[in-house]
């Protein structure tokens, strides 16, 4: 009998723990969760799970519970995984994570691989399932003996067409905050055509290329932080296009940028007054004084938005002219723009998300010398509001690792991500059998 | 026989030595100027005054020299007054800066007052002139019984008319690492008809004033980081506008936020292969990739600037196209274009440096009821590179204040700011004698 011991059982988590729940009765392990608030638990378990309190704070009791399991999931905010990680190191357990590897615990490698260890990060989708399916096709496309000459990437956590009924075409399928904050802290970093690239903040959200998708339409990329980091990670040394992106759906980025050029997603100080201020004021902060312009038009007139213009129907719908009070005391813009758009853009119970993932590979045929370019798309749909995409993309490829690592069929040690064949191969073909699915074109 | 202590024998100090001097067979001072590198010591000191070495890190050396004296001048870079004001403490000297007051030594104030010391920063120009001649008015205001409804305040470090030729109507005359960061860290932030405004560092230099100076002609001005801490200060509690900047010539702001869109000022991150780069590559970096398109298009078409209009101008004479070497390992965007400008924008030895002061004083005129303005202007110009109006208006207030407080003219106890009327009241008086004159309109 083994133990699973799952620790945060949060959003991300209930198709995680289903998997390892269905799995359980074949190969006879014990599954554990573990959070500080048992209302977490809502919906997630099955009788057979035990759900435990627990505090990772409570040094004694995380102790315990590391060492009573065989391998440990760490389903909690990445900053919380080193914690988890020394009690990890302490009783010999290996440990899975869908968070991006800290460099605390890449720190740890030596001693992982001392006691025969695997800690395994990066398990979700992004980072995850992307490091897989890219590495599957680069790795495929080099063993024909072809040559990459361009990488670009692209993921999105989206809003399905049938709950698609915003003018943003986008609702909150993930931390909202992350969502309000993101392309900040440097600047996005690629390689294109050999030249190394950067772009700061406030130009990422105007530096975008469209994506066409089959069945689902167009989509929209800004660029994601550092791509020059992949080169290393995906082997890809040499090749002169190296890109990676966020998606969103036509649009939202030229009106969010409405937001990142006023300033209204600074996250970097308190404003004044907030417990007074409405949604109105909030905006007017951030603008010329006019005696007599109303803050719509002062908006429209300094950020050079046309009467017909698409951003004022998104700007407009999400009521930021309004005499709502903002409600919050000493808070940052990000903040109180994070508690504007929450309201706005939260999904109803019988909402699905959607997952976007696209690759596309340049490369030369050796066959023929000429050029090839490579597609390849993913799009997944969530159930409801608690079975979401999300859940299932970030959740299921920890459970098939966790299947992987204790049925022996994984016998890798120290810290990793998902890079190497002997993870993605099986992972993603078991993947497919929950419609995780990867449609190629080759033109 | 009274020792004056000057440590840091910069740019800013040979107006300061040459006022004391002056002084010093009046008064019979004996002056002490100590530097870390006896190179400064050229062309600022006569016969009768000491030149020492010294390295405030060597301690003991800083301890006896501070003992020997009897009022102690630190015209170091800001960060090392804490180091100098703490030998202070220990000897019970008394100490004057130009620098803006930090945290570190306001803490000091209650030690300071115990020992019946005097710590005086803000002695400059800005800070230092600023503060003094907007009390002066402030205050005189008031006392007629007037209602202040608005101060507004613009000073600029620039080039004189004679040698104002270069299309940016600006040379380097302070330091250029803070010109190139101006703007950074945080929003502008001011209040205008009691609503409290932030601008974002993307829009600092798109939200200009214009200013007329008589004679001088026209400048623009940039909010100048927080203003909202001048209402405290300058005891402006209840007045609707307080608004600070930084002057320019007109058409700087609009050509240097090409730079600052563009990503070329940020310091935050080091640059890839930077010293294999040219101007033009330093610039590509920051653009779109095109196969056809001359860096300088991808620049014009990314910044919508015209075929005709003034930036393109600027931004040509400045040689950001021509394949020079950058020349420099390991560095920061901000720090580049720092590189390429310092070349470009240094003074020459015939070059006067030019400083513009600008107030603005909206009140209710408590005897007729009317709304009335008071605009106060000052302009000094530098004689030569070495004697720089920027010398005289930084030395020269830290000197008078020297003589006052030696003479038994200034009794004040404690970490202050000049913004007392025993301070501003003579000392701006005796300025005028040195052609450090403000000329007052009301309408």
């Amino acid at each position: 009998m083994k133990n699973i011991l799952i620790i945060g059982a949060g959003r991300s988590t209930t198709s995680l723990i289903h998997y390892l729940e269905a799995k359980a009765t074949i190969y006879k392990w014990s599954i554990t969760v573990a959070d500080k608030d048992p209302e977490f638990f809502n919906g997630k378990i099955s009788g057979a799970t035990n759900a435990i309190v627990l505090d990772i704070f409570d040094e004694e009791k995380l102790n315990q519970e590391i060492f009573r399991s065989d391998i440990v999931i760490s389903m909690l905010p990445a900053r919380f995984h080193p914690i988890v990680a020394i009690a990890c190191l302490k009783y010999a357990r290996s440990l899975v994570t869908a968070s991006y590897e800290s460099s605390e615990i890449r720190e740890m490698n030596t001693e992982v691989k001392a006691k025969g260890l695997l800690f395994l990060n990066e398990m979700g989708v992004d980072p995850g399932i992307d490091h897989m399916s890219a590495m599957r096709i680069i790795n495929r496309i080099k063993e024909q003996g072809n040559v990459i000459k361009g990488f670009e990437s692209f993921t999105g956590g989206l809003i399905a067409p049938e709950s698609d009924n915003n003018p943003w075409h986008y609702k909150f399928t993930w931390n909202p905050r992350n969502v309000v904050l993101a392309g900040q802290g440097g600047p996005a970093k690629f390689i294109q055509e050999g030249k190394i690239k950067y772009i700061p903040y406030n130009r990422v959200f105007r530096r975008t290329e469209l994506i066409d998708i089959e069945k689902y339409g167009r989509f929209e990329g800004y660029a994601n932080r550092d791509s020059m980091i992949y080169i290393d990670k995906y082997n890809l040394q040499d090749v002169p296009t190296v890109y990676r992106g966020t998606l969103r759906r036509p649009g939202y980025c030229r009106a969010w940028n409405v937001f990142v050029q006023l300033g209204a997603t600074d996250d970097t100080y308190i404003m004044d007054n907030t417990e007074n201020m409405t949604y109105k004021d909030f905006i007017n902060s951030f603008l010329y004084y006019s005696k007599e312009d109303p803050v719509k038009t002062k908006l429209y007139h300094t950020m050079h938005i046309d009467q017909d213009s698409d951003e004022r129907e998104k700007i407009e719908w999400l009521g930021i002219f309004d005499e709502t009070p903002v409600g919050l005391k000493n808070a940052t813009p990000a903040q109180i723009l994070e508690h504007i758009l929450k309201e706005k853009w939260k999904l109803s119970p019988e909402d699905r998300d959607m997952i976007v993932m696209w690759h596309k590979i340049d490369f030369e045929d050796s066959s023929t010398g000429k050029s090839k370019k490579l597609t390849s798309s993913m799009v997944v749909t969530g159930e409801n509001q608690l079975n979401t995409a999300m859940a299932k993309c970030v959740g299921l490829p920890v459970g098939i690792v966790v299947k992987m690592i204790l049925t022996g069929q994984l016998n890798l040690k120290g810290v990793h991500i998902p890079t190497s064949k002997e993870i993605y191969e099986p992972l993603l073909k078991e993947l497919e059998e929950f419609g995780v699915i990867f449609n190629e074109t080759v033109y």
